[in-house]
């Protein structure tokens, strides 16, 4: 497997509403995606475009989202997760698991509409990955 | 001020020797620079291509590393930083300050050979945030 696009960088946030007018007035981001909810996996979903990539904005939804307790250590939100892109996500679930990584549950549709899994961090130095399987054009979200 | 090229996510980890070999083994990158020492930062540093960005990462140089603490809390690493490009770090410094971000210092050299601060992640959502000049082709590392 060859090590693909940094799709996205995954932060955390209590408010996509006010991290959007962050991104807009102080970072200066020129293209902001309409923000939408992703019950599947707990979390609203906002994307912020940076020239070359993303910072995709998460949100807790619900009581039982995923994210709340990262949100309850980091009031002010923070560093979630990293994605990368993979050609075939099956071929890499089938890779990471070979190198002894822990892929957590099975692929399923993510925030860009392809398929997609997280890896435990542990097994990725610290480092919660999701891996996602890159969105062909004109299907993509 | 335009949000600028996402230029690397900072990954701090106890070993860089280890994590070359994760990022080559199972991550599957292609091209992972030299490893080399920034001892005004107190960081060794290894910069880690993706076809869009890179990973850099960070490694504690001494025992006064301003990583030191991040390590001890995380002790097999993880995500520290998201480093953004500007075209004028001045100009990028007074545009932060202006808008009531904490600058930490003045703009120093950085791992890619150009100017750079890091702003407080208390004022950035809870990411540290780095801000870089654009190296320039041909005078970049």
């Amino acid at each position: 497997m060859k090590l693909g696009r940094l799709n996205h960088v995954g932060v955390a946030t209590p408010s996509i509403e006010k991290s959007i007018a962050f991104y807009r007035d102080v970072m200066g981001a020129e293209v902001i995606r309409e923000p939408f909810d992703l019950p599947a996996q707990g979390v609203k979903v906002c994307f912020v475009d940076t020239p070359n990539s993303q910072i995709e904005l998460i949100e807790p939804l619900g009581e039982s989202s995923p994210i709340a307790g990262f949100i309850a250590k980091n009031p002010e939100g923070g560093q979630h997760h990293i994605c990368y892109e993979v050609p075939d996500i099956h071929a890499a679930k089938s890779w990471f698991e070979g190198k002894g990584a822990r892929v957590l549950g099975e692929p399923r549709i993510g925030a860009h509409g392809t398929l997609i899994f997280f890896v435990h961090p542990r097994d990725m130095g610290g480092v919660l990955t999701e891996i996602m399987e890159t969105p062909r054009p004109g299907v993509s979200h």
